[in-house]
């Protein structure tokens, strides 16, 4: 039975955004519409051209009897921009403040519509680069490294601060919080993680920089290479002990009994170098 | 400047997905293309019927000024029953038995497309009551919690067994582990949930029920009432403690050094009542 494009068009949408970085072949829409082949090519024009218009993302179309076509999620610069300055009107809150010098966030990740921005704006730095898995530790990152996760479309691992019994064999390391300068330990279960995997490791917040630093050790450690750091915010904070790694943050908190939020590096490292 | 129907439907499929369960005016997509009235209604019947032959969901017309339309993300039996037979396929693998009667399913977990899934046939069952949001304890129902927030468009909140400095305030109960009658504790950060909520609780596996107990407990320190209980699996276990509580489970587990998954009881709940 022959489907008419307007029918097409919206269930293309659908599929592609169900499949980021997917190589999805031409033939498979051919025989899913009963449609000529020139007929899809003309659909994905038309995808193509409103998903860059509306700033949804790109419709990657490789030619040829390999090819097909890819949905890379993306977000616009002046969109991402806005979306900071929300999240810095959101958390520039004095009824924020937290004893000890912390910063209340939680709230502000349990929003799915802002989780899904958070995960579209960090999947844009990273949209052409290889991230075979996205790597973070319970609790708070988790949300985050989610959404970051279905836009690359890649598994997400989750370390734990101590192994439970659902986690089967695990692999542990032990890291000094660069904030107190305790050591800690992180643990992570054997088979989450594949060796030789390009990992991106996300938090909510970067302070000392000992969890990432964790996480990268515990990356090694799977005999992983670390592809790049991404946290919702960083802390304006002296003593950060990063040796070799870079890193993207969308906001810059300074806490001092008040709280004062400014851009973090991720607009000026990601919009402004392209 | 007026935009084609085919860029439309592509815009108006995307801006939809993006927000189920929220009503949208008319008149917002009759301003956001510069397009008459009835040609935005002539879209909408084309959305309404490929959603619907599609499994997408439904596109929900309220007619009247105070109308709009809604998108109401839900899953056909069919495609249903389809992923709980992989998932059973996946999880009846005898090495994923864990020391103490324990199943291994973390990897499960990982993996977006799988989530989404998960949250879709979720949603689909409380797809026509009010649920304000959704609760789960750390760790492993975050990813569950957050899929089914998802399609729900609802904020989901987590509670931990040890309160964290950056939860601030927190209201905290006690509960007995059904599985092995410890006492344990759970904490939720006092202004995660508001007061009168409708809450579906969350979690990835349903033992002895002392969890899910233990969050109905929560939600009603938090004035809130249980709206429902959602897991992805539930054991076959015969000391289950529950007293006022229906849940929905996608499969069920047998271990008894051998692990033998079958249906839990959503398909049957939700899909032959229909």
């Amino acid at each position: 039975m022959k489907v008419r494009r307007s029918n097409r068009l919206i269930d293309m949408t659908k599929y592609l955004l169900d499949r980021p970085h997917t190589l999805i072949p031409l033939t498979f829409f051919v025989d899913r519409y009963g449609s000529a082949k020139s007929s899809i090519s003309e659909d994905l024009g038309i995808l193509k051209q409103t998903f860059k218009d509306r700033g949804i993302g790109i419709v990657d179309t490789i030619p040829g009897a390999a090819g097909g076509t890819r949905f890379l999620p993306s977000i616009p610069a002046a969109e991402a921009k806005a979306f900071v300055d929300d999240l810095k009107d959101a958390l520039n809150d004095d009824s924020r403040y937290l004893a000890g010098g912390y910063i209340y966030m939680a709230d502000v990740l349990s929003y799915p519509s802002t989780l899904r921005t958070i995960g579209r704006i960090m999947a844009t730095k990273f949209v052409d680069q290889r991230i075979d898995a996205v790597l973070t530790v319970a609790t708070k990152g988790i949300p985050i490294a989610q959404s970051i996760a279905t836009n690359l479309n890649v598994p997400f691992v989750v370390a734990q601060h101590d192994s439970k019994i659902t986690d089967g064999s695990t692999i542990s390391v032990n890291y000094v919080s660069g904030s107190n300068n305790n050591v800690k330990k992180m643990v992570l279960s054997k088979r989450s993680l594949a060796a030789n995997s390009r990992v991106l490791i996300v938090d909510d917040y970067l302070k000392g920089g000992g969890t990432v630093n964790g996480l990268a050790t515990l990356a090694r450690e799977f005999n992983c290479e670390v592809a790049g750091v991404s946290v919702l915010a960083e802390e304006n904070f002296a003593r950060r002990e990063f040796t070799d790694q870079e890193y993207v943050s969308l906001v810059k908190v300074d806490i001092a009994k008040h709280i004062t939020v400014s851009d973090g590096n991720f607009l000026k490292t990601v919009f402004n170098q392209k």
